[in-house]
């Protein structure tokens, strides 16, 4: 029998982190966040911050149409995005668990028995908590927000052909901030 | 205090309708879907056939933008859309209740404790609901599907400048086909 995987899409500072966490908590199994950039930084060599930078920009614009792989060969990104591939295929054949992030919906679409989830909530609500988990910044927390959300977005559109943030791409979405990220934990333990 | 109301956005064949009765039922408050249709008769006089089909045009095309309200007044569209809107209104005034449709959603955004939900499935599972519930027609079931999903999305975004779909815009989303109509049920009545 395929092993069980919950994957969890969120917009930053929704707290999809914080519920991935404890539903893996209360149902045993392990999660997989941060865990995955010290796999995919094992495997590729390239220094951890490197990779979660990467992991966040959708190769695009003038250098990257002139360097692309169609004209000299993968580049960083694509490289990264190939380990990604194998290391998230891999967890899942072997273990039941949850991943957060790193489009691991899309990667695991035909490969394993997954509870797609997405987690997203407003402005007010994700500013507060970012200020609060990450410390204040030159940038106001807004503008932080719509900064990394554009980015996943297009990273996500550019590997997978997927949108981001549709129902659709999902088993389920949730408002953690009408619903509270309690709430949102129980949901997803029930559904399991 | 406010009273409490669950809003259903739904796919054309997801099953939204039958979750949204099942949840009425349970919690003991009723289930607007085509009440609203003989509400709306009765307040604007057109029949209730018209009605359906008005409710999921959008103005569009030559014909709309020749005869748009800015041109010649407004269309019975827009009269429907006003009086929908204070219907929809009204009832949430009176009473916690089940609203199916109609983009209540919308509509009752601030004025209600509302919990918006949309459920979507995917195109085999609604496909074989459609024909099973509704009948074969001339047109293979596939082809109804879309024609509805274009209207439904193309109306809502005419009258409420919302993506229809988009999770953002509510506080679950359920894939009924992945999740069964019951767990859909389950999940929305333990939030209530």
């Amino acid at each position: 029998m395929k092993n069980r995987v919950i994957t969890i899409s969120r917009e930053f500072g929704s707290g999809g982190r914080t519920i991935g966490k404890k539903v893996a908590e209360a149902l045993g199994i392990p999660c997989y966040d941060s865990e995955l950039i010290h796999k995919f930084a094992a495997e590729s060599g390239f220094d951890e911050d490197y990779i979660k930078d990467v992991g966040e920009y959708a190769p695009g614009g003038f250098l990257a149409a002139a360097f692309s792989h169609s004209a000299i060969g993968p580049n960083n990104a694509d490289y990264l995005w190939a380990i990604q591939y194998k290391i998230i295929t891999e967890l899942a054949e072997k273990e039941s668990c949850v991943i957060v992030g790193r489009c691991a919906d899309y990667v695991l679409q035909d490969k394993a028995d997954c509870l797609r989830v997405f987690v997203h909530a407003d402005m007010a609500f994700r500013a507060e908590r970012i200020v609060k988990e990450y410390g204040d910044r030159n940038k106001s927390p807004e503008h932080r927000l719509k900064n990394k959300d554009k980015r996943r977005a297009a990273y996500h559109r550019f590997y997978t052909d997927m949108k981001w943030g549709h129902a659709q791409n999902y088993d389920l979405t949730l408002n953690s901030g009408t619903l509270g990220i309690d709430r949102c934990v129980e949901i997803i333990k029930e559904l399991y």
